[in-house]
């Protein structure tokens, strides 16, 4: 099988932040987004949106969707368990991972589209159409992370990671939300002393450098 | 254990219908969003965003998510299967079904929340700080869904359901999406056959009056 990685990109980097936890290695393959090598011929034939990361298995299937890539490599490798074990555990690690995806990195993602020039008349990820960025967007995506950091606070104070007890995908993706936000100098401050800690205990896994 | 209902809104008609797909019966309260019974004191102690869907066990334990519900019925039941049975398949099931909710409900949500004069304030589901609406976003949400529906029928004309050769919860996610885009007028076309086809075996589903 083959990844399809770009280095910089959020979506990107939960994939490989999720497989460096489950010590799983897999060929990967660099696309230049900036430089137009998602939109070839040659890439939009196995991908027609165009987005990155894909996972391409040996038969040529292609997964096109980071969390649904994780899922994959959660069922076919359970252990050190990410996605939850028990049928209650699985639902709310979901729940935790989803709220953290449309909460924070949702918030994110509408300021970078909606003021970042090089989206102009392309702010929405997967169209080739051409999409205006909308400025009231990513002023309504300041409120809502500042929003989202006060409640990921309340959530650290009282559990030690993102969905319970243990280090989850819930934490790769608000891993990667803080990560994004670095992008757009939305980042959680110093008043936020319960990310603080769990910020600092994720950056040391060595997973937060893969 | 009790599901928090309300019978008109799209999140918990997926759960409904999910529940339906897989013959279980769960009690169930009604909560009168309009009249505001997701924000009483007792509503937001149980579930601080306000949120419905909402499922308590009878520990309390609470799951306020939709996706994630359906995950806990489905592990607890895995048969009928609605989310896939190998590694692959529930790869490209997860990645169908979001793949449907971003695209597509997302857009539907976009246009709903942006133009419907009781969200005046408050655009953002679960967001009790005032958040006006965006008349751009509507607009931008009505691109996006004719590209999904053109994405959609294209899909429907190779595939027998929206995930591969059997009724999943994609489709749920998807016959949804149709039934929201009722409210906002934007419901696929006649020019759309493949959707057409699809929408009328699925209609047909016992679980699409749930």
């Amino acid at each position: 099988m083959k990844f399809y990685d770009m280095k910089m990109a959020p979506n990107p980097r939960r994939v490989r932040m999720f497989l460096a936890e489950k010590g799983i290695s897999v060929e990967s393959v660099q696309v230049d987004i900036l430089a137009g090598e998602n939109q070839t011929p040659a890439y939009l034939a196995k991908n027609p949106r165009g987005l990155v990361p894909m996972l391409e298995l040996d038969d040529g299937t292609v997964l096109d969707e980071s969390v649904a890539i994780c899922r994959y490599f959660e069922e076919l490798h359970p252990e050190p368990n990410l996605m939850g074990r028990t049928p209650l555990e699985k639902a709310q690690i979901e729940s935790w991972q989803r709220r953290v995806e449309f909460d924070g990195v949702g918030a994110i993602a509408s300021i970078f589209r909606n003021v970042a020039p090089q989206f102009a008349g392309h702010a929405v990820p997967g169209v080739t159409e051409t999409t205006e960025q909308i400025p009231a967007l990513a002023e309504r995506g300041a409120l809502l992370i500042a929003l989202f950091w006060r409640d990921l606070d309340a959530r650290l104070g009282t559990s030690a990671y993102v969905a319970g007890d243990r280090f989850t995908i819930a934490d790769i993706t608000a891993f990667i939300c803080i990560e994004f936000a670095k992008w757009v100098k939305s980042t959680p401050g110093p008043e936020f002393a319960n990310i603080a800690r769990w910020y600092a205990e994720v950056s040391a896994r060595p997973s937060a450098k893969a």
